[in-house]
């Protein structure tokens, strides 16, 4: 059993790494990072910088538990929906977990291509949560 | 502490059911089971009847660990998807489970309105579950 979570460096990827580690304590099991790059995307660089400080931090958590972790990362030029569909089918994921974008009070959104992939084609559960407020 | 859960009396709902149950015997949670009519809708009276005996067999397991579980009709006239997010929030919801039809392998498919709203608009968790193969 694991617990599969996208490498994403943003608020919304900063709280599903936080909850996939606390998911992956709670039962006992693996957690797997997967750092699906197709390369050309730019991340802000203070958020990607916090995003590696949250991980090394989980990354000690698991440790101290003894519980595995690993970060993969992934080229082989798929979406990172495949990627992370595929791997969750592997590893008998347990769940998936996803960060979706907060709504804002004025704001029309629609869920994004690659959130929506993964909630309709992932055999297993998806967990998604939102950054904090 | 919390889960949520939308009674829906179809394979999908019978599934989010059971892993609301699992999760709520996981983190000794309180399980809430809202039942939000709207009246009109018509429900396969197979389906309605397994998610009945389901709910009873949950029930029961629950009573058995001493977990705190309810049933509550809503007849507000709000949109289903209202009415989760509401009680989520009123209970400090830890998330909320909703069931996904799977896509058949020839399907297009897309998100349901009331599992999009639910999926944006809620600002715990959503786990998002299928129904068995």
């Amino acid at each position: 059993m694991a617990i599969v979570v996208g490498y994403v460096p943003t608020r919304e990827g900063r709280a599903a790494l936080r909850r996939a580690a606390d998911e992956s304590l709670l039962r006992k099991s693996k957690l797997i990072v997967i750092n699906s790059q197709r390369g050309g995307r730019d991340f802000d660089g203070e958020e990607a910088h916090r995003f590696e400080a949250e991980l090394s931090r989980i990354q000690g958590q698991l440790d101290e538990e003894g519980l595995e972790h690993e970060v993969r990362q992934l080229v082989r030029g798929n979406e990172p929906a495949e990627d992370l569909i595929a791997v969750a089918e592997e590893e008998h994921a347990d769940f998936i977990v996803i960060g979706l974008r907060r709504r804002t009070p004025v704001g029309k959104l629609i869920l994004g291509s690659n959130a929506q992939r993964i909630l309709l084609d992932a055999s297993c559960p998806v967990l998604a949560v939102k950054a904090e407020a």
